[in-house]
């Protein structure tokens, strides 16, 4: 990727230059191809987004971890890239998956398992579609 | 926000409390209630995240412009907020909403008009659900 790609050739081109930031990564939205919610958000490295459009399995790249990273590869729980989409600055990626199983390290089907709801000036969550269907204790055991 | 905060209340507990990044930012992903579509990722600090919770309307932070930002206030094209979600960590909110015209700076509904595949060991975009909703050399005219 050229430091001289313009915003035009970025946004209207049909070349992949991922726009990585100071970190080398790109933001990765994860959706469920069958009901359209999001799973996660998380991240790529150049590594991970090769190696998920090269094989169609979702990597990413862990920053807690500072490594690379295939979904699933400890819990089981893999997605099946379905269709990889860039946004118009090529900073953040969509890809609707087919989930195996659930997303979420807690072992909910999605991240996204508590709603933020206005109250008394601020806001307050609730549980949503918060069901386990994994027991994290169990499947990241040592 | 408490830096002792633990991961498990950060995850299991109904307070809200974002762990915003060394800018001060949250991810947020935007989509479409209706078609369930992703239409943006953008980013919003404390006074975003206030607002767009006490309004019902998004607004966002621009990190290019490192300015607070009404969605639509220049464009006209807003977004009503049907639901907010945050996921287990507290890094990213998911936001449904309902979009007056199209979300992108670009003109088109969903900031995500191009597919990525798998081409020649490397990559390729194709234009998909690309149609202009809007002329952005009008509608941001100075």
């Amino acid at each position: 990727m050229s430091t001289s790609t313009t915003i035009n050739e970025r946004e209207e081109g049909l070349v992949f230059q991922p726009k990585f930031d100071a970190s080398g990564l790109v933001t990765c939205v994860a959706t469920d191809a069958a009901t359209g919610s999001v799973l996660m958000v998380a991240h790529m490295n150049d590594e991970a987004l090769r190696k998920t459009i090269a094989t169609g399995e979702a990597w990413y790249f862990s920053r807690s971890r500072n490594a690379l990273w295939r979904k699933g590869e400890t819990s089981g729980q893999t997605q099946r890239v379905v269709e990889m989409r860039t946004d118009c600055d090529q900073d953040a990626v969509w890809i609707r998956v087919e989930q195996t199983g659930a997303a979420c390290h807690t072992g909910r089907h999605s991240c996204f398992y508590r709603k933020v709801d206005a109250a008394d000036g601020g806001a307050r969550l609730s549980f949503v579609d918060a069901d386990r269907q994994f027991d994290p204790a169990q499947v990241y055991r040592k």
